[in-house]
């Protein structure tokens, strides 16, 4: 039951639907604080040089230009950010003497991409993400945390249980290299596409593309590899190759996942077909899907970068994931998967005697919205039940009764009891929507 | 000490700033949905022939195209918005059967006009919106009730107080035609600019426009009419013109000032000089000034539609409000008139006594995370001292130290004291990042 936009990729949701993407937001960011941290947002354009200075054109970027612009007008040729990682870059550069490092950032927002839309694949969507940068250097640890921090969050969230997958750009480069296969990134890109394609195709394109069949073979055994303990290295040694730049990048993989396994079992795995082939990541690499929704493609990604940007003088090291919020939400809300307990935030409808009595009743309202009480005062004086009605269609849980005493009724039992709107409370459970997964 | 922002127009926040708009948005937020309003998104674009439908060429809208776009692509032609009003509209109609009316909304976005970037104008800002817009008919109730949501939501943000004044489009229309002047919406646009240059510029105006200097004296004298009761309605009447249409504006603007004044007194006046120039209004509008920075402009504005929308055989009526954020906040942080507690929402950093022990801190920190308070485990291993620095630099309150037993020192007053991650509760003004105003 996907929902049809009315513009093809830009995704827009009913009020009820944004109540649980506002959730998820917001769960998202709480967490993120909870771990230290700091929230920015950039703006949504860049300069158009800053978006290819990548060669990136892949990602299919939108440039902006004004309707009544002056002839010779010398506004910088500006496009909209295709993701949160190219404007952190500029950002960190250009407010580096501001900041503090290692830097860590949460950042939620739109990006734009003018790819063709299709399931899951949008051309606005939201993306959330968490970076830590540091100054010249930035330890190992940090590539162990932030997928934690991932974990963390994503296990708030009323979606179906996530596993984040790592490898390591220096285990498949120090053991293409070692087998004698130089183009490294071509092998990646081909590898990378291992799940969708299949072995056959794949060895395809690495013996297309100059490999021997025996170095296609190498390249895939060593893309079957997984495993969440010291026991991976061992599988990857036994295939035979060697090499330093191999040795540090096992290390470092086997670090963050016996690290994560310690501290959340089963959180992370090992998966070396893992390659994030466009991307210029320079060390540790993550992809993630919901279980039973392998379909989706990966809902959360990222790597390491040695130099996620430089002035030149220093360079800024990063690590960090982002999770495609869109893509998740339009899963989540098109099965659906989930459910709010009412459609609006209201939890008190106060109803209305007659028209020259409605300010007993704003003043009713205002009195329960003091205490946090989310309240709305009934737009029309018509009979009772026709006001019970229109708080029974929002599945707001209260309508209330100005009186001597005020009365409240509990819609769904039709309990009404006598109350003061100055000191009745809801139960916790009604003060505000609730969200929760379906059965 | 206005911030300097790298591309004009476009502001961008340092993480302690954005502490304060993220302080502001969510109090909007929480205050907005206290009053049952349901929050909404809509896509940043939409089709150019939307945006110029009410043959709006002043907002200076950005265009979109597509770096890659194919030859003879029958994309449509797409801008982005430069307000949440034209975008409710659109939303409305292509969703009224999957809403229910009166449709209360409440909407924070950033929009975007290509206009010449001065103090407190950008290209790119943040606006919050609230609107109730109804199915053929809506009540008058809700002009009152709108500007009382925003006054409630205004005087809790850490700003200088807002006054709300209101006018009505009747009164202004109703009194010109009554005294023989027929361009209405010149006279309300000339009147739109007594505020910047003065009464004998805007007669000037009106009468090189075709007013005789006697009509001109009358509608400025219309315009220099305040008030926060109903002697404003016997003010008017004494200038001597009389007509249905003005005895309704009348009406209508008394019933708004004096239901106001019951319910929050002093929080809406009548000011006649109000006319929102450019906009489409045809009952009530609204603006507001920041005590103190009126040289600022409105920072919160809006009006009635009887017409926000019609999809040919329903019409949609409307009565709301829009903040500025990015404007006040510009001020606010530029000023500046507030200051955070802390630089990151960090409340706790654990020390690591070397790398090898580092998984105990992480372990503390996780215990405190559960409990919900924000933690951060050092990024390295450095002496105590410098870690101590690390959290002083951040404003950080509290650094905790695994050990046997665990402690946890106030590094504002020096006092360490043994704790236990499982119990600790840090005091609630502690917990998370507070903003104040400065005195």
């Amino acid at each position: 039951m996907a929902r049809h936009f009315s513009l093809s990729g830009f995704p827009e949701w009913l009020p009820e639907q944004r109540l649980v993407e506002q959730h998820v937001l917001s769960t998202l960011q709480q967490t993120f604080e909870l771990h230290g941290f700091s929230g920015i947002e950039t703006r949504a354009v860049e300069p158009v040089s800053q978006l290819l200075s990548k060669g990136e054109t892949s990602k299919e970027i939108y440039l902006l230009s004004r309707l009544q612009a002056e002839a010779g007008s010398d506004d910088a040729e500006l496009g909209l950010h295709f993701d949160l990682t190219v404007p952190l870059a500029r950002y960190v550069v250009e407010n580096a003497g501001r900041l503090m490092f290692p830097f860590k950032r949460y950042q939620i927002q739109k990006v734009w991409r003018g790819e063709r839309p299709q399931d899951g694949r949008f051309r606005e969507f939201v993306q959330a993400d968490v970076d830590v940068v540091g100054q010249d250097t930035l330890s190992q640890h940090h590539d162990m945390e932030l997928p934690l921090v991932m974990v963390d969050a994503l296990s708030k969230l009323p979606i179906p249980a996530v596993v984040v997958r790592a490898s390591n750009r220096k285990v498949a480069q120090g053991f293409y290299e070692a087998i004698g296969l130089t183009d490294v990134e071509g092998a990646l890109r081909a590898i990378d596409k291992l799940d969708k394609i299949g072995e056959k195709a794949v060895s395809e394109i690495l013996v297309a593309e100059g490999a021997t069949p025996e170095q296609a073979r190498q390249a895939l055994a060593l893309a079957q590899i997984q495993g969440a303990d010291a026991s991976v290295a061992d599988r990857v040694l036994a295939l035979g190759a060697r090499s330093e730049l191999l040795d540090e990048g096992l290390h470092e993989l086997v670090s963050l996942i016996e690290g994560a396994g310690e501290l959340m079992p089963g959180a992370i795995m090992a998966d070396l077909k893992i390659a994030r082939g466009l991307d210029y990541y320079t060390g540790t690499v993550y992809e993630s899907t919901m279980i039973g929704h392998e379909d989706l493609g990966s809902v959360c990604s990222g790597g390491r970068y040695d130099s996620l940007a430089t002035d030149g003088k220093k360079t800024y090291p990063g690590v960090g994931l982002s999770i495609g919020v869109s893509r998740v939400l339009a899963r989540v809300l098109g099965t659906p998967l989930v459910e709010t307990s009412r459609k609006v935030p209201t939890a008190v409808l106060v109803a209305v005697m007659d028209e020259e009595h409605r300010r007993a009743s704003d003043v009713a309202a205002m009195k329960l919205r003091a205490r946090g009480i989310a309240t709305e005062v009934s737009p029309s004086a018509a009979k009772f039940g026709k006001q019970i009605r229109y708080a029974d269609r929002r599945g707001i849980p209260y309508v209330w009764f100005p009186g001597s005493p005020d009365s409240v009724k509990d819609i769904r039992s039709g309990d009404q009891v006598d109350a003061d709107a100055g000191v009745w409370m809801p139960p916790l459970e009604d003060l505000t929507p609730t969200v929760r997964k379906l059965p």
